[in-house]
């Protein structure tokens, strides 16, 4: 029995973890579990998985809850709370499914603590990869990826010789203008934006894979998972998202994981690692019923967010916070009407510009820069 | 240093092969070596890896040979002569690359004496699977793949849970007649059929990739080398032969192995498993520069000889014997000019059905059934 501290039970991630725990109740147990302030949506996960630590986002809503849990659950909240819940006794892994550079401290709490750490939280490796991966090593803990393109190249690595890798190469949709020119991006609207042809996700993230800066972010948390140089790491668009990544070795064999998008088997994955226990939720990938597999080079002028990423990864210390944070508040001001679409990524090079790198910074100087960089492209706004 | 015997070392997969040892002089030595009749080619390639043992087909070979060598090259012939090389004392690793089932004694020979086992030759595990399996467990020995599909299954199985396996895809090309229609295939010549679009290979090889024999043999051999039942294993075509094969696991994720189509690569894989080593003969592969690729279900009424494979696989015993011997029989036959295209599929259906099962045939059935199955076959045509 493996026994998880998840942390944003009630997001995307988190609900799907909770699924996939439903699913095999003799392999997984939820001992610590926190949320936002949604009472109504926690209450019956609550009540399902009992966990015994509850951690919310602030006090008001811990006072809410307390009353509607039995006297056993601890609930606690804030920061504070969080950690808490990361590093509790009782539990053998962390599932950090928080959105926000507020997963990294629990993280780092729970590493000290020797849990296994899942991550679906992309701020922690953006932003603090070097810390976080430091202290893995120091602590001889396992950091396992909950995402698509990250698993599939983790999966991809699985009994290979790590002395031949010679490649990453992550897969990206291209987001759903990824049939217009740079010129026809000019009016796209955020109605537009946020569709995304192969996966549900929220609107931020739909806006990401549009400009690619998803994928750019996705590159700096390869780098730092897998420890590979970003000189190594490659996209490759695949409209069909059926090739969620593929490693090459230095024999020019590729190895790759495929199958129908979905965020359950890399969820499962990470939790069940390293067996595999079955998943009759999703589909079965029949490439026949598929029929076509496309794949096309990335155009960096087409896609510049992917440039920035790389030169922010390249420079390394707290460029990639920069990034991370411009992109974040550049993308709100879009979902918010106040700029277009092809101003996201002027202002996150203005950002990455104006930045004066720290080199290695520690978790004060990784908040710091987060919250001068959206102060920063805000006053290029107002 | 891994000390090799070298079974067919003038063919296409034995040269290769060479190939491969020649570039990781470090790594591999040829202790010996077998060949047929061609001295011609041999002798440079004797003089290069100077094997200690020489097996040739047959005594005026030898005799000939003989003084071409240093005295202290030891030279055999026969079959006996092949034992002897697959069973050298000075060799870790036999590479069987002989065409034919006369690969499968000395195969034995090897197994027995504890020989890592690379396995090019098709028959040995076709014809006597069941022995070569029960012997390798018995002697704990590897028997490696050497061909594109099954060496990408082996790659694909690496550090996964071997529980979770689902099924097998092997990849197909389809042949070179696979836009045509059954009846379009009525008059096709000799010339048009030993034309393979991806695969330079033998003209034997290349008729039964397009009548798809080839896969229902591939299909017999992976239920014996991956020991998964025929009803998990699975052909999707996929003309650009660039995923060369797929490990379906039971969350539904899809592990594969993929690269441009060259036969180095699964060579040298079983000869440096389980590190890898690099391989500059070999072109990287570009997803972005392939572009497109297909999948396409397979239909056994345009491909009847996988139906006809699948059956002989499921019946068992000496049935993939009498599937093989009749079809190297019919393409003999067909590449002689003797019988047109499409009655290849016809004589193998006949000859399974005039067979009588042997449940659990020895090496005396077995050979006895392919001589019994040749002459039958011829007999249907004189």
């Amino acid at each position: 029995m493996k026994r998880i501290s998840l942390l944003g039970a009630t997001g995307s991630v988190g609900t799907q973890t909770l699924s996939v725990i439903r699913e095999h109740p003799d392999e997984f147990s939820v001992s610590a579990f926190s949320f936002g302030e949604n009472i109504q949506m926690a209450l019956p996960l609550i009540k399902e998985f009992s966990p015994k630590l509850i951690a919310v986002k602030n006090r008001q809503t811990a006072e809410r809850i307390r009353p509607m849990l039995p006297g056993n659950v601890k609930v606690v909240y804030g920061i504070e709370g969080m950690i808490e819940a990361a590093a509790f006794p009782d539990s053998d892994m962390l599932v950090n499914a928080v959105l926000g550079s507020i997963g990294l401290e629990p993280t780092l709490a729970a590493i000290e603590s020797r849990k296994i750490i899942g991550i679906a939280n992309k701020e922690t490796l953006v932003t603090a990869g070097h810390l976080v991966m430091k202290q893995a090593k120091k602590y001889d803990v396992s950091v396992l990826p909950i995402d698509s393109e990250h698993s599939a190249i983790f999966q991809s690595l699985q009994g290979q010789d790590r002395k031949a890798l010679s490649r990453l190469i992550l897969t990206a949709s291209g987001g759903v203008f990824r049939d217009l020119t740079r010129n026809e991006l000019e009016n796209v609207t955020v109605a537009d934006a946020v569709k995304h042809p192969n996966w549900s996700m929220g609107a931020k993230l739909t806006v990401d894979t549009s400009t690619m800066m998803n994928k750019g972010l996705e590159v700096i948390e390869a780098h730092w998972l897998f420890d590979v140089p970003y000189e190594r790491i490659d996209i490759v668009i695949h409209r069909e998202s059926i090739v969620h990544s593929l490693v090459e070795y230095h024999d020019h064999s590729m190895i790759a994981q495929l199958g129908m998008p979905s965020m359950l088997v890399p969820i499962q994955y990470a939790l069940s690692y390293p067996s595999r226990l079955e998943l009759k939720q999703t589909k079965r990938l029949n490439l026949w019923e598929i029929g076509t597999l496309h794949f096309q080079k990335v155009d960096t002028s087409r896609y510049p967010a992917v440039r920035l990423a790389y030169e922010a990864g390249n420079a390394g210390g707290s460029m990639p916070t920069v990034l991370n944070a411009a992109n974040e508040s550049a993308v709100d001001l879009f979902l918010d009407g106040r700029i277009k679409f092809l101003d996201i990524e002027p202002l996150v090079k203005n950002a990455l510009d104006h930045h004066v790198l720290i080199p290695s910074p520690d978790l004060e100087a990784i908040e710091e820069t987060d919250a001068q960089t959206r102060r920063f492209v805000k006053s290029l706004i107002n």
